[in-house]
């Protein structure tokens, strides 16, 4: 054990500047001190908190998983990291082989990140040179949704339409379309993706998508009928799909990947978070052959595709993951995330009965959300503090508030926070906060 | 332990799209199955070899150093991962102090990320930001120098000047300004630096660049005073400097760090690779004072930097980092990295004179680089290939081969890498590769 830093408190606002945070804000609501993790708990020195969103949708399987943990002491004692470049190691085989089975028929091939962010930038970039190796190089412009959220690095950032988080950044972001959010109307959603593609198809390479739950942009539910329909038409009029499931993926949503939901196979699968069960920063681009074929060629083709970081397949990232299947291939988590979500949408409806400030109730999967009225100065991140005094951990986006439970959470341990949301709000709601 | 796959060739080429390789190419020379690493050496089933390039210039204590290991044992006995938004955790707080310690005076605050690319991408938006917080929204251009590379996503890609890796990708890239390669004129880089920030400072928000060493460029050795200099044009000018010393930092040069030999503070210094010893990926981005004041204020006055990754500060990445910083304190690298200096400038050197078909010989800290003539087709590529035989990694970069030791490399250990890169080069002669 090291010695505990005697002033963490000093120590942490005088360095580091933590993510999405107002730092002066921490002059108010210093940060939380965790110092131990557990299952679906966090541990201070003298409390606790229920990890609701599962540390910013990442974990599924809890903290600290015995089963994860051995893992990876286990490749510790083998194989650290190598460069992925000319060497190869079993667990990216293995993982690899088992992310093809597990996913859409037809993606098979896979190329390896680190979060993310780097997932889509990988998808975007193979799209691109996708068409240009085809000598299709008009084909280069993006399409994404407003609302929809694909990560903070500039390309991620470009095809992502949350005012809030890249306004800032538009001189260096790359052109891209925007259309309609489909969560306020999907038909008119699709009509505009219809009309876009019969005009500019010839200069589109790729539609991206977070199906079924566009999270950072208001935690909004569209139906597997939409995501469908983008389907079609990306076929009908020959440009990509790239699927973000980053944040839905491995089970969140009662099914294995959204994608699955909706029957739909993209183009690109992008994968990050719960495919370490959080543990590791470690993150997957999966593909069809069709591309993986258009850059196989002689080397003075020049059709290589030239993008890699360091840490491309870390073999203890590796280890975590394949655990984390093999740990999803033993329990019934699709049962238990049904069972999540018949409680978290029945009481979801019943905040909005019972609280005149709630209003929208959703729920898919392990994911419940609801809008706040509010007329209070920042009544939501108040509410988001109070939460900690209910052991519970809420961070609001935009306007709504949201449980982004582990899918191992228990019947009991559900109906706990559930009990504790509602005594939070009711003392809200006494402090007039809404 | 996991059964081992019994095809592991076939699912390998079946699944696994390599970085920065041509998938092709494996057909002839099959990729290496790594199944164990110690030290700086790296073992599959029936053979060894050197990590000479220290797993993509990550690795500086070799494989599996034991205090490592048993740092994320330690780690995992506690808090694997949680989100580093409201909360905070020990192991960040320890390695931000440290950090600010350690980097030049007046880099006192620490914003993590994932990856080199990340940690750059976070610098751009930084400046940007900054100068929008400033009121000053005409600054928003970046400046980098040709032959320099700061990674792969498309923000980081967009000041890389190393047009075989990001030419295809031009219609995604930011506008930024590409100088002078500062390896061929240092001189003229920096009047061109000084012309261009003379008519164009009111738009310039930061200059990138990779002081001392410019690494996928070529290898290529660039002086202290050359940085220096760009340093004082920066400041002369009112624009940030962005120090990129992923590859360069925790003593491979010789210091810790490329900026400490040139005696400058940069606004912002971006770190990764060894950070971790190369085992998890990790990066940080440190910034001055002056920058962080630029968004500390009250929430509505929307200065808050909109940026993260789920990973952020990742506890067991921070644990394995403060390890690496420990056993840095611990040993006396400095010594070690001195000696392999002076064993590999005489004996690049000496290589010149041996081999018609080497020239350019260039040394800095345990890093060391030839430039090679061919006529043969795709003669580097087979060198590199025959170098396995001899025990070695080499990767050839554009016409130059290199060496890029962890600096633990015993006298002993450089002296055979030495002798076989000699019997390597030797046989590729007799073999009419050159």
């Amino acid at each position: 054990m090291k010695p505990l830093i005697n002033d963490w408190l000093a120590n942490d606002l005088a360095h580091n500047w933590h993510p999405f945070m107002q730092m002066k804000d921490f002059e108010t609501y210093p940060p939380k001190r965790i110092i131990r993790s557990e299952g679906i708990r966090l541990f201070s020195e003298d409390t606790w908190y229920y990890d609701t969103i599962s540390s910013w949708w990442c974990n599924i399987l809890g903290h600290r998983h015995p089963a994860l943990v051995q893992a990876m002491v286990d490749q510790l004692d083998r194989l650290d990291h190598i460069m992925f470049g000319n060497f190869t190691h079993d667990g990216a085989i293995e993982l690899s082989k088992k992310l093809v089975e597990i996913t859409p028929n037809g993606l098979n091939h896979v190329y390896y990140s680190d979060n993310g962010s780097t997932a889509i930038e990988v998808a975007i970039k193979m799209s691109l040179n996708y068409w240009h190796n085809l000598n299709q190089s008009k084909k280069t412009a993006m399409v994404s949704f407003s609302g929809s959220y694909h990560g903070d690095t500039i390309g991620a950032m470009s095809v992502s339409g949350v005012a809030q988080f890249n306004s800032v950044f538009k001189p260096l972001m790359t052109p891209s379309i925007c259309l309609p959010n489909p969560s306020n109307n999907e038909s008119a959603a699709i009509q505009a993706l219809h009309d876009y593609l019969k005009t500019h198809a010839d200069q589109v390479a790729a539609v991206v998508v977070e199906p079924l739950l566009m999270g950072a942009g208001g935690m909004q539910v569209t139906t597997p009928n939409f995501f469908k329909e983008v389907r079609q038409l990306t076929q009908q009029f020959n440009v990509h799909l790239i699927s973000d499931e980053v944040a839905t993926g491995f089970g969140r949503l009662g099914s294995m990947f959204a994608s699955q939901m909706a029957n739909v196979t993209p183009d690109f699968l992008c994968l990050s978070k719960a495919l370490t069960n959080g543990q590791l920063p470690l993150a997957v681009t999966l593909l069809t052959s069709d591309i993986y074929h258009a850059f196989y060629a002689d080397f003075d083709d020049n059709k290589t595709f030239y993008h890699g970081h360091t840490f491309t397949a870390n073999p203890l990232g590796c280890a975590v993951a394949n655990e984390t299947l093999a740990v999803l291939d033993s329990i019934d988590w699709t049962s238990n995330v049904n069972h999540l979500h018949v409680k978290l949408s029945a009481e979801f409806h019943e905040l909005c009965d019972r609280f005149r400030f709630l209003s929208n109730p959703r729920a898919i999967g392990a994911v419940a959300a609801v809008d706040v009225t509010s007329t209070t100065h920042r009544a939501l991140f108040k509410l988001s503090q109070l939460a900690f005094d209910y052991h519970l951990t809420i961070r609001p986006i935009g306007q709504s508030i949201y449980l982004y439970l582990p899918i191992v959470t228990t019947s009991e341990e559900c109906d706990d926070i559930l009990d504790r949301l509602n005594q939070c709000l009711t003392y809200a709601e006494q402090m007039i906060l809404f």
